[in-house]
């Protein structure tokens, strides 16, 4: 029996990476036992910085959900559906834009740095700037009681919590649920190949579906300590992206030890750790992507679990939407004539 | 055979007044025979500034019908409808939204200057904001090709036509008509009581349900030349807003120019001019005001109205809804999966 709901989501634009995997999908695996869970692709939103191109947004919903399946998120316990066939999301959005300040939805510190490094300057378009309050919509809409989320995003849960607050004070208790961040203890923030964060945009991304061959070459390329000018000087494992990867990924701790301290003895080859980071790596992936090739293969099958967590995704924003509505007075009785 | 369509409407703050009649109704009942008509009733646009009062909106959409077909809107003509009905308008609109910057639509000239007059300053509700793109989205929707206005709202058409130009230059050729405002020629811009723009805020309007003996104490508060200290003296008739409700109203044209001429040269009380207003008008006002006593009390012809236009409006915009995620490759193939 499950009490509580959550929400999360990703925007489809591109394949998931491991970054995703450790950062996220790990948490959800244990939490869709836990929660009623609500996992949104979130494809109207990618959208909104990349209007130019909504064919690479298209083409990865169906990535996403497999990656999905393929670690484990299991849609008899979660529903996975597609954002942009809700309509009762940016319906609600209507309403609850009347709720708070334009200036108050430009003010959430991620937004504006995405903005920055996107060179949106003076002319930031109005569907990115507002992207918080429809994330907002999206979290109410679903009675979310939790949306797990990074420190970053702190700020938005405490838009919705506010615009939830609102609507509660002017048309009536409890119509909607005041959603609380959760900031999962487990997560780990995996850095890409070049030390920053992993992220598709910056090039740095191992991903779920990548090949043997793939990973090896990304972990050629994997930053080492930049002090170090040959094998035989001392180098420190802090510094060597594969030291990291080592602690998340190899079970052998005492190995991995003994390794950081031949490293900084000096003498041992960033090759000889990488290469152990590519064993390691890849034996976690292998199997995911097995499970993927044949999931990417079956688009019936990602069909389906779309379609049923569609429907269940437009049930359950429905009766918020409905109830909403009803709380402000927009119930009007000519309705039950309406045919169409 | 109608090849054009036309989209208008008001905002249910209020019943309607003589100013609506003379600067719009009037208007519309000569365009229904010749364009494919959508009323709007905007109640949702009418919440972004009465969010603390959506029962005084919710109470007007029926009170603002009865005005329509007491005047001679036939919906056998036009499909008048409610906004808030119409999931699909909020959803066009969050597409629409990525095709304009957020201070673009901040720029409206009108809506600067009703966000001061509202005392909003820099906490403008974002529902208020941005309601110039949703009106936008009000106009696509229908592929309205013509929205008959006042020149102040030039500016919203213009918007209309490069959100939908800019629509069509990415996502596909005529997928979206670009619409043109239609600036009624005969229309006459009735000055209330005060000799202000009639206005339901401004407290100086004559309403269509108004009954005589309420006209008649408004027609007492109108405003006189104030130059004129007695009736002996002479006065001017373009200063006395008596006059104008003649030169509009009074088909006895002669008659109207020999009471301006014996107000200019004095000696005739501006209690007489009233007097005559007060006749021509509540002539005017009886016929609208009997037909408009038998709707009012017909709550079942209403809804019918209300239930057949927004069948209509919905089936309308629910195409063009399709027609737009179509063009941007929102049209995964579950959809036919998905059954609710």
């Amino acid at each position: 029996m499950k009490n509580k709901i959550l929400l999360t989501g990703d925007r489809p634009t591109g394949p998931l990476h491991i970054g995703h995997y450790a950062g996220s999908i790990k948490n959800r695996i244990e939490m869709q036992k836990e929660f009623e869970t609500f996992i949104m692709v979130a494809d109207a939103q990618a959208i909104t910085d990349n209007y130019d191109n909504v064919a690479k947004i298209r083409e990865n919903v169906y990535e996403v959900v497999a990656d999905y399946l393929a670690c484990g998120i299991d849609p008899a316990q979660a529903n996975i559906f597609v954002q942009s066939m809700i309509p009762e999301l940016p319906e609600l959005t209507q309403y609850l834009l009347n709720l708070v300040s334009i200036n108050r939805i430009g003010h959430n510190p991620t937004v504006k740095a995405e903005s920055r490094q996107k060179g949106y300057e003076e002319s930031v378009p109005a569907g990115f700037y507002l992207y918080p309050i429809f994330q907002v919509a999206d979290i109410i809409a679903f009675d979310a009681d939790v949306v797990p989320v990074g420190r970053d995003q702190a700020p938005m849960l405490e838009l919705a919590r506010d615009v939830a607050g609102k609507f509660n004070a002017q048309y009536g208790d409890s119509i909607l649920v005041e959603p609380e961040a959760l900031f999962p203890e487990m997560v780990i923030n995996l850095p890409g190949i070049d030390g920053n964060k992993m992220s598709k945009s910056l090039g740095n991304a191992i991903y779920l579906k990548d090949s043997r061959e793939v990973i090896a070459k990304k972990m050629k390329k994997m930053k080492s300590d930049p002090t170090r000018a040959s094998i035989s000087d001392p180098g420190d494992p802090d510094k060597a992206i594969a030291f990291t990867y080592l602690d998340i990924f190899d079970k052998d701790v005492e190995g991995v030890a003994q390794l950081k301290k031949e490293y900084r003895a000096g003498g041992l080859g960033d090759g000889v750790i990488k290469q152990r980071a590519l064993e390691v790596v890849d034996a976690f992936i292998a199997p995911i992507r097995k499970r993927r090739e044949e999931i990417i293969a079956d688009t019936a099958l990602i069909e389906k679990v779309l379609a049923a967590g569609t429907a269940a995704a437009r049930e359950k924003s429905h009766k918020t939407l409905k109830r909403c509505k009803e709380a402000m007075g927009l119930n009007y009785d000519f309705l039950s004539l309406v045919t169409s």
